[in-house]
C-alpha cells in the first residue's frame, strides 16, 4: 500500500502563484497571510497523511453494515473524524457568527483536497455537511441557524442531503415524499435512496435535509419545499434525545467508496418524521441550487484530489519496480526509464497540473464572489457559473482516465485489490454521476452559461484569456521559447471554442433539444482549453517564480509542453463534432439502434 | 440484471460480408456454407445466452476458493463447461488429426465473442486451453500430441499457461523456475504467479504449459524452455492417476473476472513437478510466440465482447428508464429521448461496428495466413502481424470507454454492483494488460512490424486501403453522400498515418529507446484510422446490401456517419504527439516528476 503525501508545494504554487489567493486580501477586514496559509496546510497535510489516508484500504475492504436499524461504518472511521473535528477543519470557512473560522472557501478547498485524496469516502462526510450548513445558512430561520450551524459547523453534529428518490434522479420535478404541515412543524414520509452517510455512528446527531412536497403543492419543481429533519430530536436545551421517525432501511453494494454508507431512508414509517421548514414554502429546490456551485467543484476537487492520489502510487510503483533492461542492455531497470511509462506518467501529471490550477482558480472566484460588490461580484459570479459545470465535468471525465492509467502503470499488480490502485479507480467512478450527471452539467453550460446570457459571459472569459496570452507573450524572456509555442496552441484552442459557442449560442436559440447533442463536447473543449491557458499561466509564473527551484522549474515547463502537445490537441475532435457531427446525434431515436 | 443478447446479424454480417469469410472456401476442402456457418452461430448463440450468461453476475459475487490445496470454481461453471465441451464448442477450430472439426478460426473467433459476452470470467478457461493446444499442435513431439491433444481439444482435459514471475512479467527473460532433466522427463521447482484458471474442478485433468530454465541454460529469452506439466500424472493407459507435485498456493482477489480463478502456482514443492519437454531445449519463448498473435487477437475480442455486453445493458436500461420531460414537456420520457444519452450510446454502437469489423477482418487473415501458400501466406502473415497489436491494444482501450460509459448511461444505478454493469467495467480493466499491456502492444507495432520490414508492410496496408476507398467512390450511388464526405475523412486520417508512420520509422533507425515514446499514440492513430476504413466499408457493402432491412441500412448509415464525424477526429491527437510530442516524451525522466 502506498503512502500519501500531501503535495504541498503544488497546492501553495496553485493557490497562491496560479490561483490569485492574495487578491482576497484587499477585499477582506483580515488578511490571510501566506504563512498562515503554508501553517494550516502543513498542518492539514499532517493530518491527512497521518489520520486519514491509513484508514483509506482498510476502511473499502470492511464497507459498512446496518446493525438493529442503525448503520455502523468501517473501523477508525469515528475516531479519524473526531480528530477532524478537534483540529477545528470542519470549521475553516465556517460563519464566524456561528462558531467558524471565517477563512476563505479556498483555502478550505485546499485542505480538502488533502482529505479527500486521503479517503475519498471519508470525506463525502465533511463535504455533504458543507452543503447542509450552506443551506441553512442562507436560507434557514434565525432559530434554525442558531439552533443547529454551532453545532453543524464545530463538527460535532452532521448534515446529510436527501434528494433523490426511485423515480426522481437527475429530474427532481418528480419527487413525491410527502409533508404534512402539523403546529410548528411537519411530518414527512418518504423513501429516500443514495443518501450519503444517511446513518453512522460518528456523531451525536445527523441534521437531515429534505426535499418533500406540501399537500397543496403544485406540480412540478415549483411545488418542492426543503426540510430540516433531525436524527434526534432536540430537548428544551437543544441536545439531542428521542429518536425521529427517520431509518436506514439499507446500505449499497456499490463500486468504489465502500466505506461510505449509502443508505435508503425511510421517513415516516410510524407517526412521521418530524421536520422543520427551511425558507419559504415550495422554494426548496432554490435553496439546493444555491449550494450546488459549490457542492460541484467540490465534486471536481475530488476529481483532482483522487487523480493525485492514483498518480503518487504509480509514480512510486514505476520508481522501485525493476523490470526490462535499460537501452544499451546491460543492466535491469526501474519501468519508470521506460518512454511508454513515462509518458502515462506525464499524461497524468500535465492533466493534474492544469486541473489543480482550474479548481484553486474557480474556489478564489467562489471568494471573490461572496466578497466583492456591485459590478465586480457580478463579474466574479458569471466566471464561477461557467467554470462550476467544467470543474465538475471536465476533471471528473479527467479522472477516470487518469485512475485508469495508474492501474497500468502498474501490470498485473495493479489489477489485484491488496495493491490499492484500483481502488481509486473504483471510487473515482462515481464522480461522473453525482451531484449533477456529467450530462447535466454540459446542459447546465449550454443553457443556462452560455445562451442564459447569450454567450456574453463566455466572450468576455475569452477576452480576458486572450488579453492574459497578450501579456504574458509580451513579458517573455528570450529564451523561453516553449512558452511561445505553447501560447500559439492554446490560442489556436480558443479560436475553436469562439467558433463552437457561437454556433451552439445559435443552434440553442433556434431548437434546443437538438443543440443539447453538443452540450458535452462543449464541455469538455472548453475544459481542455481552460487547462491550456491555466498551464500556460503557470509556466509563465514558474518561470518568474523566486520560491521554485531550477529542478521544479524544469518539472512546470515539462508538465506545461506535454499538455500542450499531447493533451491539448484533443480538443480538435469536439470541435469537429461540434462544428459538423451535430447532425449524426439530432437524427438519431431509439430505432437507430436496431439490428 | 440484464440478458445477453447474442448479436447474431452484427456478426453474421461482419464476417461474412465484411470481413469476406467466403474468401476462406476457395483455399479450403471443404467449402463452410453460409448457412452452415448460420447454424453454427445461432445454435452458439442460444448456449452463450441460456446456459454461460446467467452465471456471469453470481459467479462475479461468489469468486472461487480454496480448499486443502485445491481451487473451487463458482456455482454452475462446472456445468456450463460440460455443456460447452459436450456441445463440441471447443472443438470446433480443432485440428481434425486430434478430433477437432476443423473449421476455420474466424468462425471460432465468432463463437467466442458470445461466450466472451456471456461471462469473461468463464471464457478465459477455453481460451488459454486453446492457446496450450497450438503451442503443443505446433511444437509438440507426435507422442506428446497423441497423448494430450485429442483431450484438450474435446475439452475434457484443459490447459493452463504458466508464464510470469514475480520479477518476470513483461520481461520473461528474468525467468528463474528451474527444470532438472532425469530420464525421460525432468522435474521442476518454482513459483508461478496470475495464472488464470491454475486450478479448478471443471475437468478431469489440467495440462499446465509452464516456462523454465535447463541447470545449463543460457542467461535471458534464449535460455527458457517449454514444458508440460499435468496436474495429474497419466498412468500405462493414458488416465490420469496420481497427483503431481504442483499446487495452487493462493487465489488473487481481484478487480474483476472474479469468477476466473487467478492463481499463485508452486512447482515442486517436495520432489519436484515431473514435465515433459515441449519442442526444442531453450526455444520455449519461441513456441510462446507462435500462438501469441492468436491469443492476443483473442484478448481484442474479449475487448469487443465485453463492449458488447455493456452496451447492450445500457441500451436496454435507457429503453426503459423514464427521466426528465419531451421536448414539449407534455409527457415523462425515456431516457434514450435525451441527446446526450443518444450521444452515448452511439459513441458505444459506432465503436464496437468498427471493432468487430476489425476483429473478424483480422480474424480471417489468420486464416488465410494458414490456408495460403508461398506469398499470398507471407502477405496474409504480414497483414496479420500488423492487426494484432491494434486489435489487442486499441480495441481494449475501447473497451475501457465503452464499459465505463455504459456505467454513465445508468447514473447512479450504475455504480450499484446489483445492476451488473459496473462489472463490466470492472472485468475490462484487465484487457490492456494481460497477454502484453497496451505497451508493450504498441512496441510490438513500432518495433517488428513497422521497423522489422522498414514500414513496407504498413505500407501496404495504406496503398490496400486507397485503393479499396477508390473503389467504393467509384462505385458511388448518387444518393450516398454521406459515404463520400465519409470516404474523405479517412483519407485525411491515411494521410495522419503516412506521415506518422515514416516519422516514427526514421527516429527507430536513429535512436530506437527515444522513438518508442510514439508507439502507443502510433497504435491508437492506427486503430482509429483503420476503424473509419472499416467502417467506410461496412456502410458501403450494407448499401448494396440484399440480407439487410432498410432499418438495419439506416443503423449502419447512422453508425458510421457518427464514427467519422465523432470518434475518427481523434486520429488528430496522436498524429500531433507523434509529430510534434516526441521531445516532450524524449526529454523526461525520473527528475522530471519532482516537486
Amino acid at each position: 500500500m502506498s503512502d500519501y503525501r500531501y503535495p504541498l508545494n503544488d497546492i501553495t504554487f496553485s493557490l497562491q502563484h496560479i490561483a490569485g489567493f492574495s487578491r482576497l486580501n484587499a477585499l477582506r477586514s483580515e488578511e490571510v497571510s501566506d504563512d498562515l496559509v503554508d501553517a494550516i496546510l502543513n498542518e492539514a497535510g499532517k493530518l491527512c497523511e497521518q489520520v486519514i489516508a491509513p484508514i483509506n484500504h482498510s476502511g473499502d475492504q470492511e464497507g459498512s453494515q446496518i446493525i438493529a436499524g442503525e448503520v455502523h461504518q468501517a473501523k477508525g472511521f469515528k475516531e479519524a473524524f473526531s480528530a477532524y473535528v478537534e483540529g477545528g477543519w470542519g470549521a475553516l470557512s465556517g460563519a464566524e457568527e456561528y462558531g467558524g473560522q471565517g477563512l476563505p472557501f479556498a483555502l478550505s478547498a485546499a485542505v480538502s483536497e488533502g482529505v479527500q485524496a486521503a479517503n475519498l469516502a471519508f470525506s463525502l462526510c465533511p463535504l455533504l455537511n458543507q452543503g447542509a450548513i450552506e443551506a441553512i445558512e442562507t436560507h434557514g430561520s434565525e432559530e434554525l441557524k442558531q439552533t443547529y450551524l454551532p453545532k453543524m459547523i464545530s463538527g460535532e453534529w452532521v448534515g446529510s442531503m436527501n434528494l433523490t428518490e426511485p423515480s426522481a434522479g437527475s429530474d427532481l420535478a418528480a419527487i413525491q415524499t410527502k409533508a404534512i404541515p402539523e403546529d410548528d412543524h411537519y411530518r414527512l414520509f418518504g423513501q429516500k435512496i443514495f443518501i450519503t452517510w444517511g446513518d453512522h455512528q460518528m456523531t451525536e446527531n445527523i441534521v437531515h435535509l429534505v426535499l418533500a412536497r406540501l399537500p397543496d403543492a403544485p406540480e412540478g419543481v415549483k411545488g418542492i419545499s426543503l426540510f430540516i429533519v433531525p436524527k434526534f430530536l432536540l430537548d428544551a436545551s437543544g441536545n439531542p434525545s428521542e429518536r425521529n421517525d427517520v431509518i436506514p432501511v439499507s446500505v449499497e453494494k456499490k463500486l468504489g467508496i465502500h466505506a461510505s454508507p449509502t443508505c435508503v431512508m425511510s421517513f415516516g414509517d410510524n407517526d412521521g418524521a418530524i421536520g422543520y421548514l427551511v425558507g419559504q414554502e415550495n422554494r426548496g429546490l432554490m435553496a439546493m441550487f444555491t449550494m450546488m456551485n459549490n457542492a460541484r467543484q467540490g465534486v471536481g476537487l475530488q476529481g483532482l484530489a483522487i487523480s493525485e492520489r492514483a498518480y503518487q502510487q504509480a509514480l512510486e510503483y514505476a520508481q522501485e519496480r525493476k523490470q526490462g533492461m535499460s537501452a544499451d542492455c546491460t543492466r535491469k531497470v526501474e519501468i519508470i526509464e521506460h518512454p511508454d511509462v513515462l509518458r502515462m506518467l506525464m499524461t497524468m501529471k500535465s492533466q493534474i497540473d492544469a486541473m489543480r490550477s482550474l479548481v484553486y482558480t474557480a474556489a478564489v472566484e467562489i471568494d471573490l464572489a461572496n466578497l466583492a460588490d456591485g459590478e465586480a461580484k457580478q463579474l466574479h459570479n458569471e466566471r464561477n457559473g461557467i467554470f462550476t459545470p467544467i470543474v465538475k465535468g471536465w476533471i471528473t471525465e479527467q479522472a477516470q482516465e487518469i485512475t485508469s492509467l495508474a492501474v497500468q502503470v502498474h501490470g498485473g499488480v495493479g489489477f489485484i485489490e491488496e495493491t490499492g490502485v484500483a481502488q481509486h479507480a473504483r471510487d473515482a467512478r462515481i464522480l461522473p454521476i453525482y451531484e449533477g450527471t456529467n450530462g447535466i452539467q454540459s446542459l447546465d453550460l449550454i443553457g443556462r452559461k452560455l445562451q442564459g446570457d447569450q454567450g456574453e459571459g463566455i466572450q468576455r472569459l475569452l477576452v480576458d484569456i486572450e488579453n492574459e496570452l497578450s501579456v504574458i507573450e509580451l513579458d517573455l524572456v528570450s529564451d523561453a521559447s516553449t512558452l511561445l509555442d505553447n501560447i500559439k496552441r492554446v490560442r489556436a484552442a480558443l479560436v475553436e471554442v469562439a467558433e463552437a459557442q457561437k454556433v451552439c449560442l445559435q443552434r440553442m436559440n433556434d431548437n434546443p433539444i437538438d443543440a443539447t447533442g453538443s452540450a458535452y463536447s462543449l464541455m469538455m473543449l472548453m475544459g481542455y482549453t481552460i487547462g491550456g491557458w491555466l498551464q500556460v499561466r503557470a509556466q509563465s509564473k514558474s518561470i518568474s517564480s523566486d520560491v521554485l527551484s531550477d529542478r521544479q522549474k524544469a518539472s512546470w515547463n515539462q508538465s506545461v509542453d506535454f499538455y500542450c502537445q499531447h493533451i491539448l490537441t484533443r480538443t480538435y475532435s469536439y470541435y469537429q463534432a461540434i462544428m459538423l457531427g451535430s447532425e449524426s446525434i439530432s437524427s438519431l431515436s431509439s430505432s437507430s439502434f436496431v439490428r
